[in-house]
């Protein structure tokens, strides 16, 4: 089984500022012991703060995996693109939030990516990366 | 650990018409057999068409459970009493949906509900439930 | 032949109030005559204020009768529950009003109802009901 | 006692193209049909394409008709015009549409010409012409 | 003199669950007190988190109270069966608010109700109840 | 000097039909008393419910007439067309209307014409007709 | 105890022009019977038909007086200015309406001043003035 | 016969500043001529760019004269006060406007007072006032 | 092959007042040279400013011809009947603009016709045509 | 060189009440800081808290100033009249505001006025009134 | 002669995994047959799902092509970026797309490129290219 | 003192292309300038037109300098990701630009940045750049 984790911009600062909100750990270190609780799964990680590279990442990865878990950071509610890529490959897609955007900016309420994707998550904190986890094992399982 | 999982309109209906779709399978069947899963979690079950009957059931369970599963179906997106039940109550909410509501039609695209909620979860089919109570229990876990 | 007659919130009011202006009759001894002069015709009539009521009448029905006959008063314009209901049924429904609605405030042209009905009949007064009753004799005669 | 049918634009199309849609049956031999079921009602038929010439027939049988059944076609969506020549005469109006207007793209949810009539019927087929005129006799009726 | 007033819902739990808040008054003693303070009065008294029995019950008070004192709570921003309710009854309501619902979220400040009461008091806590009696007993004395 | 004064659909029924509001004179009789009153101006009346015959009538007599009095009716609101053809012409225009539109519903507020003409004069009963052709006058009056 | 009755734009034509309606009392004359009436109350009276005047008073006063009541009049919808000043001093307010602007003009519906003030009184006729100074006697009095 | 001509905000500077455009002749020396010119009215002139001596000039004036001609510049598109203001007096009143507002700003094209005018003129330079008074004269003229 | 070219309301003033803009040469002659210039297609040419003479056009030639060439000018902003013509034919059409409408005002960016059509040319003078025609022979030719 | 600096309503009360935040200067006198400092400029000062004291301002110094720093307060959101004073006069100005107002309510992001000025500063506390003032000098620098 | 023609987003994938669509032609296939049969021009061709490398590739080329043919995908909806660029270089472009993107989605219609070009073409699939070549030669040849 | 200076998209064209309008100095040049004028203050250019290199350097530079001086240029008013990397980052920012963005198109008068930066400045012309390093300074000096 493969897993697609795709965080947009300025996500690579989550944890690496603020370690007393959370324990120290970085996106990146909470990622790295998701890989590791998942000993079955392949994992592809990739965090990049240019819309098109997140679009580059997309394609390469959307014919060959179970699923991909996005993050798209704020292009979620301004980029087409992303949703356009989505829609061009195979690998379905699963929008996730740390926070609960519908409870901040009424900017944050719309996404462009939602339609694109299977499902969403958002609002578990770090821990709704292994929700989209457990539910694209859910999916790929027979 | 208690959990509640409160239904709204129409839900009652899911699975009961259309066995071909669900595996013959409707949701209370499902949430039985979610309840049979998670042995250790005592479990409190709700479905009603009446948005009152739904506002009395978040008031009785929400100073009490560990987390509410709320999929409050077409209230979702007119519903400002249930929003404002969630808001006076403690127990920590989610915000649950079958289908991936953001893929319909654009009134379902607005969400009363989910500033009132810890998280949202919807579009993993009947799983979405699940996930919800994964996620429940790591909040409770300490 | 079966059909359902729905009336909505406040609509237990037309003609109590007001003999003047309907001759003395209400919906409700309207309805009476409308079941006499159709004898040949199975009717369920319900009235109720409480939308999840509504909701709970259209799953009754909805599955036997040849056609539902549904004026939903002020739902009518915010409730999304029972077009779900509507749509969750398989007996086909008409939306209609005493009324004519399009000639009233503006949040009154909105009709959540309309697209999961088969046809809408507004501004006849009483009459609506019996057009209504007619044009669903026409679909269910062979 | 007389009732004018007026139709608008490309109305003269529906069932020429598609017999085996509406049996074979054109909306003017359905209308023939329609006038020798009403033997006693005199009918006054009408179809344009032309705005105007629908304004100059609502003015010419306006001040004598007891009824006007006017499916002003996709004219129902954008003309004022229509909708102050059925202000400007005496004779009731009655809004009728084939189609379930209500259930197709946004912009036909708007109607500038309900306003200004006693009533609407829509998406009865063309059965929706025959609930007019029953509407008319109704009301012509002492 | 006769006043009735109704809650809507959530308003049960004013004062139970913040005892330091509202100095362990809740809504329903402060009202048992105001039927004290006012004894030439009659009081009904009545609270439901269901739309609908709040509609049946402005109908049954609504042809013998000399003023109905609604605060209708979250239903104030959604529900038009509240507003034909009060505009089929005989009796005058006026609209009541505890907080200042013009000083908080956008979809606060639109009121279904509004326009169907005679008057409207919002934002003087508890008090608001006080000087809603006090203004009815001012329009019913001669 | 030449004075083109063209009216729109449904203002051949002005003064028709209620000669006791407008003392029995018609808008054709009142623009026949206009143009003896003004005999040294050499006037083309018309008057046509037909959008596209206006359109023919400002592009016949916009090129060779002094000023163009447009009351243009309902087209004033919908019509892009005859706005067009206005800014296609070289004679200046002058958009009239009978009563104050800026008192009635909400969309006559909103004119497609005004912009395209040199001014407007709305309000004055006929009247408003004299007053452009005195500002015509004052215009073309070195 | 101190209170400032502050009035805006037209008010001082209240109950000078139609006399029949209001008992031949003025909104003048009216005050002058409340500031009889609470005797211990020490009042500031005021009316302007100028923005910038309001302003001042509100500044003026808003530093000593134990309540505003403030009738903005047509400022209520239009005046940002006032306000600010509002949130400038440190005496509450309570936005005062004779009428009920909630049953009146669209535009009558927002109001930039009520979130600004404490609460909000609207629909009483003059009694309006009376119930606030109520609502202030009741802040104040510990 | 009294007519009131009344100029808003910066209509003080037309004419003054741009001499070459205006024949040298700015508003002010306009309306003295347009005195001269009409020598049995009895003209009352007034510009301000104060909204509120706007409003007290027209409570002033409005129960004595004839007419009001507003010309009231900027305040026209922001002013409710002085829509108010001229619904409170019993002048009937005419919007005057020099230039072709429908040709500028869209922000331009919303008018608060028209409403509350008998009727508007607007694009015709400084002889839109002559118009205006024409127009009263028309009027009061038994 | 067989095309028609449609063109609406003021397009045959194009070319006729400003030969110098155009080279002395008006639509009409354009498209006579055109015609000459594919000589192996027969060509059906209509201009009207009515909007239903051209709905009529388009019936007439909509089930026979290749492909429609439609310039609807002003009509392409305003009119449902022209879109609802070309859904009831069986030909392809193309919309058509002389100029850039999309650097033009706001209202011109909204198009009605074109989703109906097949493709979009705009921009390109004149020679937008011979670019639809191009269009429609790549289409027709197998 | 002259600049004149125009405050607009509320502006008095920055720093008077709140020594504390601004070190106990309030605007007055960090503006007279501000004249000090920059010795060989002549200023002129004002504060009102009337929009009509604010045009006449603009219009007495706005034809001899080499810089206007119009800091507008509320009316930056609600004056058309004071944008319009601005187009009229010919010295350049600058809005100037002490807090960053795009980090505010929504309305306050809305400027009638910026449109009429050369350029904003906003957000640099009472340090952007000495900005301004260095952007005029850099400008009438030669 | 110099042609650029360049692609946004997604557009790598077009003919790339849907053969049976496209006839197993990519579009870099369908580009490169386009470049041979256009022999004499020399043309440029870019693709990229990078916004910047767009804007880089126009500001490169755009000083120095005959003309620019530019299909931005996704990016024609949300790009302020490539619009500002194809205002800032001196070869004028055409928008062009595959599909007819005003017969999809809502957001599609809207272009922020469309108004910076000189004209679009949309609709006709891969002939889309052809035809914009076409139209660039024909402005280029004297 | 440090303070990095980044401009976004086609700001490398200004002053390149037009030397005549800007004194034959590009950007870059008047920024080598501004460098060498403020010989104390370490600067660090940056222009790119990829929105996620101008995230990225927002990053890289955010915790260290006393200041970012941003002209976001065009993804001024489309991107979501550049306020969440100033609000990332710790050092503030300013937003700016060269023209009066709110004298231009609509669509430029929306700033999602603004609200993450601590003020704005624009309209000067280059010299915007020195007077936000001026404000910087301000804040940085004790």
């Amino acid at each position: 089984m493969k897993i697609a984790i795709i965080n947009g911009p300025n996500l690579n600062l989550v944890g690496v500022r603020e370690p007393e909100v959370y324990g120290g750990q970085s996106l990146d270190a909470y990622l790295q012991e998701l890989v590791k609780a998942y000993g079955n799964v392949e994992f592809e990680l990739l965090q990049s703060n240019h819309e098109g590279e997140l679009v580059d990442a997309i394609q390469r990865v959307g014919f060959s995996v179970d699923g991909i878990v996005l993050n798209a950071g704020a292009y979620t509610h301004t980029s087409v693109a992303l949703a356009d890529a989505l829609r061009s490959v195979t690998s379905p897609a699963i929008e996730v939030h740390i926070s609960n955007v519908h409870a901040r900016e009424e900017f944050r309420h719309r996404s462009f990516i939602a339609a694109a994707c299977r499902g969403v998550i958002a609002g578990f904190g770090l821990d709704s990366y292994r929700l989209a986890v457990e539910a694209i094992i859910k999916w790929a399982t027979p």
